[in-house]
């Protein structure tokens, strides 16, 4: 979708530049002047490129936003220091090296659940709170609200692939014994991502470090007293 | 705001009258063309009503649609049957009575927090696939994600009552030692709460009753092993 199959090395190059400038278009425009107001025609005026060549790779405003808001993941992925990598030496690393999405070299898995889960939900609002991630990711969020059709490729392309990150680290932790063996982990992860979700697109209440770091306790050790 | 302080008993039926078409209209508009198309216009025509009757009680059609689907979901709270009341004998029960929301008469307290939460859950998967009640909310909450002044009044008004009536069941339940007594029963609501949510919301995943009953297994018991 991303490509016209160029012919020549040349147009390769071509080609990746104006993509690279219609992705960095979208983004700004989006945080400047809000999905609303940003059109076709104003993003190729920024991109410097003609509204024909948004046209013939993409169908709409969020397909390009959808795309660009990938591609600022991947690259915001690719950023994440490598250390995390270290002390996680379970089986099927290796498979999750490919996936896309912004936490796609997996959840680290020191062995301490909880920690590890913690880490990571923290880093996650940071990311929320974050403006260059805020207002596109809302934006297609919203538009995904009205557009099912889209809404199913955001979840499909961004959202699912990071939730299997914790399904795979919840199923390593019920081999470790530290999660109970009847736990669906598809849904157990929704217990502590849900709600950060939910508090961020609906505005239902403070998103702080201590807020995440409590729905882990409660989730991982229940509401019903031991 | 839904009155236009009427002089005569004549001149309030009127209003009434009025003021219900508009509701009446703007929620089936909302299901039948979707809340894009939906316009001040097309509402005005449908209640046989001037546009300026509209624009004399309401400054936009989210306004609008916020006060019918607040409107409904009172109505629909009061044909709840009576019986739900029955067995709930515990303090601060009056003071809901006045509460807005579909379930204003409160959560049932039946001794039994998880069969409770269960029933109340269920009832929640069977309104949010009901098409009349979730055209208008999905578009609320979609608008409410781009237009963050509508989104607050959404959730003040329409969400968070709904969400206080968990609090003070699990409040309930910390009182007769069924929840440990350090947790916040405000956070702890999203556990079964947000997932539903954020299923619906973003499409993320089956909303069934098997689902619901799930989440307040996780939540009340934890994915740690006992």
């Amino acid at each position: 979708m991303a490509s016209n199959n160029p012919t020549s090395p040349d147009s390769t190059r071509r080609s990746e530049r104006s993509r690279r400038a219609i992705y960095d278009a979208a983004l700004a425009l989006v945080v400047e002047i809000g999905y609303p107001k940003t059109t076709i025609e104003g993003i190729a005026a920024r991109a410097g490129v003609g509204k024909q060549t948004i046209y013939r790779w993409w169908g709409s405003k969020a397909d390009v936003l959808l795309e660009a808001f990938l591609d600022l993941s991947e690259q915001a992925a690719r950023a994440v220091p490598r250390e995390r990598e270290e002390g996680a030496g379970r089986e099927g690393r290796e498979e999750q090296e490919g996936r896309e999405g912004q936490e796609s070299q997996g959840i680290p898995d020191t062995g301490d659940l909880a920690a590890d889960l913690r880490l990571v939900l923290r880093a996650t609002v940071d990311e929320l709170r974050d403006p260059r991630f805020e207002a596109p990711s809302r934006a297609l969020a919203a538009e995904g609200l009205v557009n099912e059709e889209l809404g199913r490729r955001f979840v499909a392309t961004l959202l699912e692939p990071q939730l299997q990150l914790y399904v795979d680290r919840l199923r390593s932790a019920q081999e470790a014994g530290q999660v109970r063996p009847d736990v669906d982990p598809r849904i157990a992860l929704e217990l502590f991502v849900s709600p950060l979700a939910q508090r961020w697109l609906q505005y239902t209440g403070p998103i702080t470090h201590a807020y995440t770091d409590t729905l882990v306790d409660y989730a991982l050790n229940g509401l019903a007293p031991r």
